[in-house]
């Protein structure tokens, strides 16, 4: 029987909701995922290798993946470019190995266009003034700040509608089942496992 | 916030494929999952109880639930009829719960008119030898009538296209697993709890 390709899981969601602390426990319990590895412009810091915590480019180069369009999604924050190479994901997914990807919402629309037969997964706050409190608790923001923040999570709940899956981060270690659920229940999806079947049914 | 209706889950799948076996596997170690029970004309067997086991049903009784429509599929074999009553499903999804409906394939189809919105999980052999293997190991068929089965195998691994998931049979541990980790992700489905998520954007 041929082998199944992995799957693409796109873990997004609003500011504040806990993707990393979330994506950091599936890590920790869960090694049969890879992660994304991104490029960046941004210089290395300290530790940080080439090819596992980052993809260091300079700007030509990554300019040039981008004229290329070898990047999933690509975004630039304080002069740095940041960016999801395709050919990495693509390389994962034909061993048969999933990879997640974890990623802003606007990112992960990127991705959505380019990579259909992804696995798009919302997390989403146990509700809205959960979601504020978690925002002040960062205690780093004024008051017109947090009520921008809100308005902007509003919008991204909204964009809820684009995913597959919404996934409650009401208990971490809840989200990450969920999670595993979610990518074990998708290998076992009619459309992507009835080609294995083919065969039984041309041959007598 | 709402509480979610819960979901019916149809496991089905090609005769000798152990529909059965992961049934009641899946019934010892997870009881969070209702069991639908049937309504039948045939007789109480000792120790039968009705609206446990079955609900059991006048001849009479049963054609007017036939013509009332209160049957989501229904079947006659050996001059007695079976099928499952829409009310006991209602019910149960109403309340929040799961309800799991084993069924051949041919109910299963007619289930999927009636309540596409259910959850159908088609039962596989791990290859089409096994399968035959299985259906030799019963002993009780002579050679022909296998054959005859195989072609029906086939038909039925053919109707695959009509369910949602394919769960292949290898291990009825792992079956079990994988239809648990499918009821988990399907309450997670962004069409089944969205809106859930409305009044966080409607109110500030």
């Amino acid at each position: 029987m041929k082998k199944n390709h992995g799957l693409l899981i796109v873990l997004s969601g609003p500011a504040g909701v806990g993707k990393g602390t979330v994506c950091n426990a599936l890590r920790a319990v869960d090694d049969s995922i890879n992660y994304s590895v991104s490029a960046t412009t941004r210089a290395p810091r300290e530790g940080e290798q080439d090819g596992v915590n980052y993809f260091f480019k300079s700007e030509a180069a990554f300019k040039e993946m981008i004229a290329n369009d070898e990047l999933l999604e690509w975004a630039k924050y304080v002069n740095n470019y940041y960016g999801t190479p395709l050919k990495y994901v693509n390389d994962t997914v034909r061993t048969g190995a999933d990879i997640i990807l974890e990623i802003e919402v606007q990112g992960a629309a990127k991705v959505r266009d380019r990579y259909p037969e992804g696995v798009f997964i919302f997390l989403a706050p146990p509700d809205l003034s959960e979601l504020r409190k978690r925002i002040e608790e960062r205690g780093t923001e004024n008051s017109e700040l947090i009520e921008e923040r809100m308005t902007v999570a509003q919008a991204e709940i909204e964009m809820m509608a684009q995913y597959d899956y919404v996934v409650e981060n009401d208990d971490v270690a809840k989200a990450v089942r969920r999670i595993r659920s979610i990518v074990e229940a998708e290998h076992c999806r009619k459309d992507r496992v009835i080609d294995h079947y083919r065969p039984f049914v041309e041959v007598k």
